[in-house]
């Protein structure tokens, strides 16, 4: 598009002529700017596109590998059965799920940028360009009509300068043929007091004539002058209004068309460009929004953890493993009547002394219980402050529960025999001796889970 | 470690014994399985370590690929020098840094599976093995007595039936004895009425002596009997002890110590897991709580996206361009005296008429304004339609501008020149025609923004 000066003569002030040069060349850099800033966001995009994808990818062959391991477990087959899990297994199937659904998300946000942010951005930039070209169009119309008026202002003061200096010449020449008459005037008047003889007569029709001449020749230039002074006086007012005409118009080209004319470049760019960016927003927000529903699935199975329900499953799992046998009955022997306890005075005397030594014996090993229960009682307090944790609760009492099973059991051991041999007494021993024993292990192996609990 | 069973002796019945096996065999599979879940837990987050890593080197290159293109950008150096930026180039600046964020997030995320999440996984599964040991000697120790017990059962069993069978051959035989003595008492009472001479002294000599011997025979017998009768009783008892004994212990062993002996092997498994998989949540959920605080960033760059400071802006970046000129001053020719419009009578009425002729021109171009104002509130509503988007308004105003500044322009390239001659007559047409035809264009435009707007 050829510049607005070269379809102009050259009364147009430079400096003017290269403003209007220097806001086409602002407009088009502009626009340029723009359609680069939009091919940057495209391949931005693609780029982003591409890299969602490969990660998501990444995502599923990840979740798929030990999806595909897991589903061949005895737990799969459990889960696929009643959907009763041991609450660790859960929590893992979860996480997997937790990756698949992640995977899938970044797919879908990098279909989006392909298919929908991309081809926005592309629309965009080709409406940038065409509307530079309209808004290019006008310029160059409007400068074109902006310079018309300066050339018009520039001839319009070359009239009056013209017309005031005819003027100004004509009312010389005026001046001057007025100072000739006069002297003429003057001659005729002084030669006529002394007479002269013989040529008198000729000589005053002369003169008459000249008189005459000189009058004619006045009125001629007289003429011509207020003729000149009403041009250069209409030319001046042409001048003037010009002037503020011009003046008026240049004043609107820049405070108002101007800035409409980069509005014209805008239309519709920023809205369009808003709406592309929030189509990528809700994009990335509803990725969020998914992820942390997962998330929230998967706390939930983490605060499902359940040591107890576990053991109910694992006892239910094996039940020829778990379940008590039936109880033992009395084998009578052949034709024998009696089928239970019979105190004859020959025996009586005998099993009173030994329920008085089992009541002995039960009595200390009450007093030893209760020891236990003290020590472990203060192996909690102390793992307790070591862990900080409320959910070792639940362990905790796992651990008492253990050492007041590891001690009954020797106190079973004990009655079930229902005798005193000196050989229990080791027995004794080790059912004082235990648990404190167990208690220091506990301790230490709580120690060993605080340093990373 | 042997099975309790090698140990005892083969009276415990078969079944127990194939259970108690069983049990320890479930311990121990419990324990794999536990194990092998750890296993998978720790590949699954060692391999989703290197995704992540993976995904954040993309995002940074990406990032860091169009940072470096843009830092030379003349924007860029506007923007370190006065943080002011076109509105478009800000949002894009807050999207790379949106990436960087996220990049940098990924990595963080990487890492804390690697340093945290795994180590506590490793940890775990140690103690698993630990505790599994432990409970595998608690249950060996605990079956060991249960096997002692059963096999007591059967001993005190057997003395019981053994005695009793004595007690019955000891009878059998006291009643033999008892019956031969009867038959002798009889004989020595039938031959002592008919004195016979000679031998009769010797004879009844021998018979006394028998009937001596068998007494002291029956009461040997007697007491034997009542000797084994009183040993069977005492085993009899210690048999019904015994066996009320070891029910109880069996009972105690499958309902309360089994239990206790998984809890054991539980000991602190879910709570260290637990916090393991706590340790995953949260840092995943930080990374949502940053990534969405940086979109909500970017959402305010996209609200800002305003077109008019935009333009403002740019006027500021190029002034040279835009600033008008100064205005043009009137040029008096040499002595002219006068510099204003003179309405002298000869061009009084030349004026008025060129005046009244103006005022005619502007109530016609004034009607024509309004007609395109209509026109173009129609397409204005027409487009709006066509949008549905609050977003549009200020580009619709923009638009509206445009129409106005078109109009006004065709306007004072008319009365800017103060004269009215016949070629202005296609002017005037075209300022006629300009703007409604630009209607259509826009319209078209808009059309084509809200296909995908």
């Amino acid at each position: 598009m050829s510049t607005p000066v070269s379809s102009s003569s050259l009364y147009v002030p430079p400096y003017v002529r290269a403003q209007l040069v220097e806001q086409q060349r602002c407009l088009e850099q502009q626009t340029e700017m723009r359609v680069q800033l939009l091919q940057d966001l495209q391949d931005f995009f693609r780029k982003k596109s591409e890299i969602e994808t490969e990660y998501s990818r990444n995502l599923e062959k990840l979740a798929e590998r030990f999806m595909a391991k897991t589903r061949s477990t005895k737990d799969h087959q459990q889960y696929k059965k009643d959907q009763n899990l041991l609450s660790p297994v859960n929590c893992w199937y979860l996480l997997l799920n937790q990756v698949r659904r992640e995977s899938k998300d970044h797919a879908t946000l990098s279909d989006l940028y392909l298919n929908n942010v991309i081809t926005r951005l592309t629309h965009i930039s080709e409406d940038s360009a065409r509307l530079l070209k309209r808004s290019k169009e006008i310029t160059f119309q409007l400068q074109e009509d902006l310079m018309k008026l300066l050339n018009e202002l520039y001839t319009v003061m070359k009239t009056y300068h013209m017309y005031h200096a005819e003027t100004i010449s004509a009312e010389a020449k005026l001046r001057e043929v007025e100072r000739q008459e006069g002297r003429v005037k003057g001659v005729s008047g002084s030669g006529g007091v002394e007479p002269v003889f013989g040529l008198r007569i000729e000589e005053r029709h002369q003169r008459r004539n000249a008189a005459r001449k000189m009058e004619k020749m006045r009125e001629k230039r007289k003429a011509k002058y207020s003729e000149n002074k009403l041009k250069t006086l209409k030319a001046r007012n042409e001048y003037l209004l010009t002037l503020e005409a011009t003046n008026a118009s240049v004043f609107k080209y820049y405070i108002h068309d101007l800035p409409d004319i980069i509005d014209c470049c805008d239309l519709g760019y920023h809205s369009s460009l808003s709406r592309a960016l929030r189509t990528y927003l809700s994009a990335e927000l509803s990725l969020e929004a998914s992820r942390r529903a997962g998330l929230e699935v998967l706390e939930g199975a983490v605060e499902g953890l359940d040591p107890a329900r576990d053991r109910q499953r694992l006892l239910g799992l094996y039940p020829t493993a778990f379940c008590p046998p039936a109880r033992f009955s009395f084998q009578a022997h052949m034709g024998d009547m009696v089928n239970q306890i019979a105190a004859q005075p020959q025996v009586q005397s005998e099993l009173t002394l030994r329920l008085t030594q089992l009541q002995t014996r039960l009595a200390t090993l009450k007093i030893e219980n209760e020891e236990v229960r003290r020590t472990h009682a203060r192996t909690h307090t102390h793992t307790h402050t070591h862990t900080h944790i409320q959910t070792c609760t639940p362990t905790q009492t796992t651990a008492s529960d253990t050492f007041w099973f590891l001690f009954s059991v020797m106190l079973i051991s004990e009655t079930g025999g229902l005798k005193i041999i000196p050989a229990t007494n080791n027995k004794i021993r080790k059912a004082q001796r235990l648990p404190s024993e167990d208690l220091l292990e506990y301790g230490e192996l709580w120690d060993g889970l605080c340093k990373y609990g």
